[in-house]
């Protein structure tokens, strides 16, 4: 199986290639340049170095949300048009539980946080289960958008150590050192954004079980209404 | 702190731009290309997207060995190279250990294994522990060369769960079902092979121990002797 995964559902801008047990390319940028500059340069430049044939590939999978609107965009439009040009499906991955799945194996409560402003993050938590010593996924709280003050009670009344990462933990790093009451860490730089390698494995995962869309349904999950939409809602709200 | 980390010890070229808390750019590609083709077309590249000025680096971290006699030696010579023209230190890293590093805050026994043909591998046995919530790396085993059957056996000592990691796993994957009493697990594809984020991360812990070489100074660590010395030896004790 060979899996081409995107996201770009934050700052970073990840691609990744899966074929089986091994991950044949990834190229991760985390830098103030848009998504529109990066994403699919980065996939053509990886593509020329691993020879990739693109038909080759059995789908592809993409960070569907939550993050940033337009990042999210740019990686379910680019998705979408590759989807369609060579009728391959798609396979959404939730962005938070894609962000968690990086820390394989670790036994402790996995929080990402990522900063959905107006004072509220997108976050989940997630774990691995050790079964028989095979390291299983496990979902604790699925992915939402609620305030920090919120989040952190549900970590503490876990009772469980926590590792924090995401762009929303420098954001909040002091609420969270003031109101976390577990022990708590914070991932290092190589495993604290969006990760495109995990991404893609764990798509493989969804691939084998058949959670995937034809590429004309694929759309991202906001999770939550645009600036754009909140404000025209309360404009007409405000006029009734 | 700003760290440029170059991993080509094995069939995996990788490269990595650390600062501080945040993983800037990470290259990987896992191709049969020679790293002459990879390494410094990578860099070039990733340096590019993220406008890296080489004169901000603080330091060049290098999968130091072992590995692959012709990988380790075209890493040296790259970090060399950049190390003496922009006059920075050398950082060098244990590829064994930078290979388990990345499994980031798991507390099983993290078992790298890089076939060392001969029947050898590469070696070493890390795990993290966790102190006060935070999580410490911890080296169990120096990173060595021994038989894949004496490695089994220590890991059989510890009557711990493992994960085992490296391309030495696809070559010994028999033997380890055979002979591993304790519960295992192989690590998933984006954390099974050299990861060139983990090391810089790795490395900036070292540089700020001041553990770092002058360039001028850095050669890699084999462990063992090449085959063209070996037979040189061979030959010459056959003479006596």
């Amino acid at each position: 199986m060979k899996i081409l995964a995107l996201d770009s559902s934050g700052l970073v801008a990840g691609v990744a290639v899966i074929q089986d047990e091994i991950m044949l390319a990834s190229y991760t940028i985390n830098y103030k340049k848009t998504h529109s500059q990066t994403l699919l340069p980065m996939l053509e430049e990886l593509s020329k170095m691993i020879e990739l044939d693109m038909e080759t590939i059995d789908a592809i999978a993409v960070a569907a949300g939550p993050g940033s609107f337009t990042g999210l965009r740019i990686g379910s439009a680019t998705a979408k048009g590759l989807g369609l040009a060579l009728h391959k499906p798609i396979v959404e991955i939730g962005t938070v539980e894609a962000i968690a799945y990086q820390l394989y194996g670790v036994e402790k409560i996995i929080c990402p946080m990522l900063d959905a402003r107006r004072n509220q993050v997108y976050t989940g938590l997630y774990t691995f289960e050790s079964m028989d010593g095979k390291s299983a996924f496990r979902t604790l709280m699925e992915q939402c958008a609620v305030s920090v003050e919120e989040l952190i009670d549900k970590v503490n009344e876990t009772g469980k150590q926590v590792i924090f990462l995401g762009d929303g933990v420098p954001v909040y790093e002091a609420v969270i050192k003031e109101q976390t009451k577990v022990p708590y860490e914070f991932a290092p730089a190589y495993c604290n954004r969006q990760n495109a390698g995990a991404l893609g494995v764990l798509a493989c995962d969804y691939f084998k079980k058949k959670k995937f869309v034809a590429a004309s349904e694929h759309k991202p999950e906001y999770l939550r209404m645009s600036q754009a939409e909140r404000e025209r809602l309360e404009k007409e709200e405000k006029k009734q």
